[in-house]
């Protein structure tokens, strides 16, 4: 069945995400702050809103990825926010990583309108995006998610029930506690292994079949070895997940502190101005700490 | 061509290594500090010999895997150690992970009697040590690795030349310093889904596929959700190479600030007297910080 689809979010990873939808024959009513990025699909046949709430009152779902908690709360719950406009019976999907909390609190106040959420924040980066192979983590009743499955699957390969609202954010925190802890010990060991002058590739060879073997050894050791600091995902947007994680453990009264650990490492890293590079750089700000130059800088020869 | 092999430290790593070489035909000279423990290798046809010294001049080849630094110190350079009596012409192999620095004194000594050396520290614990599939890490000169090769060969199934003496620690190093922020990052985010509510498994299931994927998460996480605590590595091991790392670091003036801090959490744990449990405790240490008890003790019921 083809549905009115609405899409609020337009950047690296809501373009092609949108797209993936409309190309599936759905009629799509987009909204983004910045309207150009717009154009691909309103070229396509998309409608153009002027607010959330517009797209909202056009929609039988709307799916939102937007930036930090502050920009999710004025999508839903500003002046011109979905809640202000959603129809009974509509569900409203949100794809940003965000607060866990705010899931409960935009879910209450949709469903004094009779709208249904789901939380459902995605990990695959802008390539998965593209390639229409994210996983999805949803949180949300069983009867909604069965509703929105079908439209998850054209934007992704892996789709997750994990519980009730505000359960897919709290998967995807799980996932990022486990990545900083994967990137730390893997920095840890390209530092160390460079200064004391073993030959990074066969390290790496010799121990990624055993219990040191992880996605992060696989893939983005690689990248430092090279050089290579764009980013597969951005230091500044770990930054903000990681702080969710921690805000969220504060409030639950749980401590972290490999986490934490992680976390003002990478702000060293933003303090150096590379926030928009990749998270590998990690080794960079290692390196810092003892003046080294293990590893080249972003923009400088090797 | 069958010859003389020499074998020190007996414990349950070594005494099955020893066996594979015994069952290749090999002529075998035994010393362990406790003799019981070479009971069976003595029945199966292997020599007692009362001193590291006897064994070394006995042998063509003497392979070492004992315990501490100071262990390995007094089996190659104490009084009756195999320095004292090593033939010119023959090799020694520590397997024991150890001081990366003391490779190379202990080289310099087998040196000046015209003996050859090569650090060879493995991955795999006892059960790849049973199974003969462990990773050997090899420091040595070619000509060293290619003889001692077909050895390592009986007892593992990855043979890796790492460089000169003291490299095969190093990448052993490596290992251990990835593996320890793996520990903290899979760690954290179980007791994180614990105490949110998560399904465990489920997030487990969800996550594993991308870019939080390790061995840790695959192989650890299961025995901490079904309160198993044995190990496959030992947190007292463990606590012991996260020291000799941190040691080195310190000797080359690095900086590893998450392997310093995961080492705290470990003496957290061996300090509740669960030494001997396996790594996957660290839950445990992270638990008892908040006063949680998400997971179940050791000796207890869920």
């Amino acid at each position: 069945m083809k549905r009115r689809l609405g899409f609020i979010g337009l950047g690296v990873m809501g373009a092609p995400m949108a797209a993936h939808l409309m190309d599936a024959g759905h009629e799509l009513y987009v909204y983004n702050r910045t309207r150009v990025k717009a154009d691909a699909l309103l070229a396509g046949g998309a409608h153009w809103c002027t607010s959330p709430a517009q797209v909202a009152a056009h929609s039988d779902i709307v799916f939102t990825i937007v930036g930090y908690p502050k920009d999710v709360e004025e999508v839903y719950l500003g002046g011109d926010g979905i809640v202000s406009s959603i129809r009974s019976g509509s569900i409203a999907v949100d794809m940003t990583t965000t607060r866990p909390a705010l899931m409960k609190t935009i879910a209450s106040a949709l469903s004094s309108r009779g709208a249904a959420f789901a939380d459902a924040p995605v990990s695959g980066g802008d390539r998965g995006a593209r390639e229409a192979t994210l996983t999805f983590m949803v949180g949300s009743d069983e009867k909604t998610f069965e509703e929105i499955r079908p439209y998850l699957a054209l934007m992704g390969a892996s789709i997750n029930h994990c519980g009730e609202v505000s359960m897919g954010q709290q998967t995807k925190m799980c996932n990022q506690i486990v990545i900083a802890g994967t990137m730390a010990g893997v920095s840890e060991a390209l530092v160390y292994a460079a200064r004391c002058g073993l030959d990074l590739e066969s390290m790496i060879r010799t121990i990624r079949p055993g219990a040191a073997g992880c996605w992060t050894l696989d893939n983005l050791a690689p990248r430092v070895m090279r050089g290579d600091w764009e980013p597969g995902f951005m230091v500044d947007h770990f930054i903000k997940d990681m702080g969710l994680a921690l805000e969220e453990a504060e409030r639950m009264q749980l401590c972290l502190p490999s986490l934490a650990l992680v976390k003002q490492l990478y702000t060293a890293i933003q303090a150096q101005g590379l926030g928009r590079k990749g998270t590998q750089s990690l080794v960079l700000a290692l390196q810092s700490i003892t003046g080294d130059r293990l590893f080249s800088l972003p923009g400088k020869e090797a």
